[in-house]
C-alpha cells in the first residue's frame, strides 16, 4: 500500500462530530480488488467516481488503469478535469441546459463522453456544435433491463439513432453503454449472475447489431459494482464502469457483493442521549449526515438506516429512525456502558449518498487522521 | 411585502439545474401567517431555523418578533449569530465533542440555550463551566410522547435533574422544552388536535411541578408546525419553534397543514429524457437534489418523491423513483408535449432535507432570479 504522506495527525476523539471517516486500507483492498477484476476480466476500467467525489481517491483508483473516469454531474466532471482527469463520461443523458458549459470543457481534456438517447439531444448537441466549432464525443445508452434511461437496444429506433450518430458532422459517435442497477433489486447470487449476463448480452449485442449496420463501435462500456462482482466472462465489453466497490455499504454486504469488514466509510458520531426505557440511544448524526436511504429493504426489511458499531461492543447496532439531525439506535441493553459523550461509528447503508452529505473525507490510517480531502459536491463548478 | 433589493437579475430558463428556487411571495406569506398565529395564542415565536439555513430568511421571519431563534446544528448557531442573532437555542441534546466550541460561542451572543436531558450532560457540562470561567444557559428536555429524546416529564428522575440544573453554580436553568414530532405521524386533524394538546399539557405541567418543587422556570417552549398549525390555546407556554412552515412542502400538504400553493421551495430541473413506452420522463434532479425523503406514506403510499409542476400541464406528477442523479417521473402520458430540454419544477417532499442539499437559494419574484442566499450547511462553521 502506498501511504500519502502526512498532512494531518489528528486523533478520533479529537474530530468534531458528525464526521465522514475513510479507511485508507480498506479503500486500497477494494481499489485493488476491482482492478484484479477487470485484468481478469481482460476489460478497461473506468470507475465511477460519484461515489467518492475525490480526486485523490480517483487517482489512487486508477493507478495503472488507462485513467478514463465516470463521472454523474458537471461538477464532477469539472473539478476532475482541473485535478488533469483527460478521459471522462458524464453518465447521465447530457441535460440541455449544460450543453455551453460541457462544449467548454471538452476543450480542456481529450474526451469528454456525452450520453444521448434521443434525437432531440442529437439534433441539440448538433446544432450547438455547428454554432460553436465544437465536435462532441458521444455515447449511446442503452436500457439493458434497467428501465430508466436510455433506448431499447432491440428496437429499431436505437439502430437509426446510432446511424444518425454515426454519420454526423458535429458529433463523433464512440460506442455503446449500458448500466445494469436493476441488480440492486436481486436478493440472491444467481439472479446477480443473470443480470450480469443480460447488461453484457444486451449491450454487445446491440453493438454487433449496429456493426453490422455499418456503424463503427469502438467503445462497449458495461457496470455496476454487483455485476462486476460476478461477472464470469464479459467477450465483446472493453470498459467497466463500477463505482461503489471502492467504499462498498451495508446495501452491497446485504447483497452479498462483500461484507461488512470491507466497508471503508463510515460517520464518526456522538451519543447525546441514552434511554434504557425505550432501549435505545441518540447520536448526532441524522439524515443529513447519514442519507435517508432505506437500504436493502427487499432483503432485510427492518435494517434501518445503517449500522452502529459501540467500542467494546462485540455485535453491531441498528439505526432505527432518522429525523434531520438525530439518530435513533436501538439495542441499548446490548451497548453495554455506553454513556452519553461516548464516540460511535456508523456504516451507512449506501455509501454514494453518506459520502455526498459531506464536503471531506477524514481519512484515517492506524486510528489517526493522517488527511482531509475535500469532495467535489453539488451541481456547479 | 418588503421587497429586498435585486442583487442580480436572472430569468429561470438560464439557470443551471438542478436549482433550489425560493418563492419569496410565498415564504413571506408563509412567514405572516405564523407570525400572526404567535400574535394570536400569545407566545414568543422562537422559529427553527434549521428548514431553510438562511441568515436572509431568518431576518425576515425574526422581523417584529424577540429575535429568537431554535437552530439543529453548530455550524447553524456560528453562522447566525456572525450574522447578529444574538439569542439562539441549540434543539438537540448538547453533543459533549462540542463543549468547547459551544463555550466560546455563548460569549458572542446574548444566550446561547443548550438542551440536556442526561445526569452526564449536565456533570460535564459544570465542568467545563468550571474550569474556563463560563456559565451556560441550559433547558431540559423533555419526551411529550415523540419517544425520540428528553426525559420523562412525570418521572420523579425529570424532577430531580431540574433541581439539579437550579442548584448548579455554572449554569443557568430557563426552563423546559418539548417537541411533538409524532405528530408527523398523524392522519387527521381531530389527532393532530391531541398532539399539540399533549405537547403543551405535558410541557406545563412539568414546568408546574417543578415550581411546586422550588424551581423558577422561565421559559416553557413547545412546538413543530403541525401542531402550532392546528393549537387552539397555550396556556402556560412561553414560546413555540416551528419551523417547516417558512417553505411548507408536499408532507405539510398531504397532512392538511397547507396547499401544494403555499410551498415555497421547488427545485428547477431539466428533462434529460421521455419514454413513451414506459410512461416515464427522467430529469436530472435525483435523490442527491430532492433527498430520498418519502414524505407522508402513511397517508399516501403512493406518493412518490416529489411532485412535478410541467408547465401548460394542469396536474403535477409524481417522482417514482430517485437514484443519485436521475428522478423518474411517472405520468409522460398526461405531460403534454414535454421534450427533453424543457425545465421542469419539482415540490420536495420535504423541505427542510431538500434545502439542506444545495449551497444556495435562488430568490425568485415575478418569474426571476433576484438573489442568491447562502446556506449554512454541515456541522462545523
Amino acid at each position: 500500500m502506498s501511504v500519502p504522506s502526512k498532512r494531518c495527525d489528528v486523533l478520533l476523539p479529537e474530530l468534531s462530530t458528525p464526521a465522514a471517516l475513510l479507511d485508507l486500507e480498506k479503500l486500497e483492498r477494494n481499489l485493488g480488488w476491482m482492478a484484479a477484476r477487470a485484468k481478469q476480466l481482460d476489460v478497461r476500467l473506468r470507475p465511477h467516481i460519484k461515489t467518492h467525489k475525490s480526486v485523490h481517491v480517483g487517482r489512487l483508483q486508477t493507478r495503472g488503469q488507462h485513467g478514463g473516469i465516470t463521472v454523474s454531474t458537471f461538477a464532477e466532471a469539472s473539478a476532475f478535469a482541473d485535478a488533469g482527469f483527460r478521459d471522462i463520461t458524464w453518465a447521465l443523458p447530457i441535460p440541455l441546459s449544460r450543453v455551453a458549459e460541457v462544449a467548454s470543457l471538452s476543450t480542456r481534456v481529450d474526451r469528454l463522453h456525452l450520453l444521448v438517447d434521443h434525437p432531440d439531444a442529437v439534433e441539440a448537441l448538433e446544432a450547438h456544435g455547428r454554432s460553436c466549432g465544437v465536435t462532441f464525443d458521444v455515447l449511446l445508452k442503452i436500457d439493458c433491463g434497467n428501465h430508466r434511461a436510455g433506448v431499447d437496444p432491440r428496437s429499431e429506433n436505437a439502430v437509426e439513432l446510432g446511424r444518425r450518430l454515426a454519420s454526423s458532422v458535429h458529433l463523433r459517435f464512440r460506442g455503446v453503454l449500458a448500466h445494469g442497477g436493476h441488480a440492486y433489486a436481486c436478493t440472491t447470487r444467481d439472479q446477480l449472475e443473470r443480470v450480469a449476463q443480460q447488461e453484457r448480452d444486451e449491450t454487445v449485442g446491440f453493438a454487433e447489431r449496429l456493426r453490422a449496420a455499418g456503424v463503427e463501435v469502438e467503445t462497449v462500456s458495461v457496470g455496476s459494482t454487483p455485476t462486476m462482482a460476478v461477472a464470469r466472462a464479459l467477450p465483446g465489453v472493453t470498459e467497466i464502469r463500477p463505482g461503489n466497490y471502492a467504499l462498498f455499504d451495508v446495501f452491497q454486504a446485504t447483497l452479498g457483493v462483500c461484507t461488512l469488514d470491507d466497508v471503508a466509510l463510515s460517520v464518526l458520531a456522538t451519543v447525546v442521549g441514552v434511554y434504557p426505557d425505550r432501549d435505545t440511544l441518540v447520536i448526532d448524526a441524522g439524515g443529513l449526515a447519514l442519507s435517508l436511504d432505506p437500504g436493502a429493504m427487499h432483503i432485510d426489511r427492518d435494517g434501518g438506516f445503517g449500522r452502529v458499531s459501540v467500542p467494546g461492543v462485540a455485535s453491531m447496532l441498528r439505526v432505527r429512525s432518522l429525523s434531520q439531525e438525530h439518530g435513533v439506535v436501538e439495542g441499548l441493553g446490548r451497548a453495554g456502558a455506553v454513556r452519553v459523550g461516548d464516540r460511535v461509528r456508523v456504516l451507512p447503508n449506501h455509501a454514494c449518498m453518506t459520502a455526498a452529505m459531506f464536503s471531506e473525507f477524514n481519512v484515517i490510517l492506524d486510528g489517526r487522521c493522517i488527511d482531509r480531502w475535500p469532495l467535489a459536491r453539488g451541481w456547479n463548478p
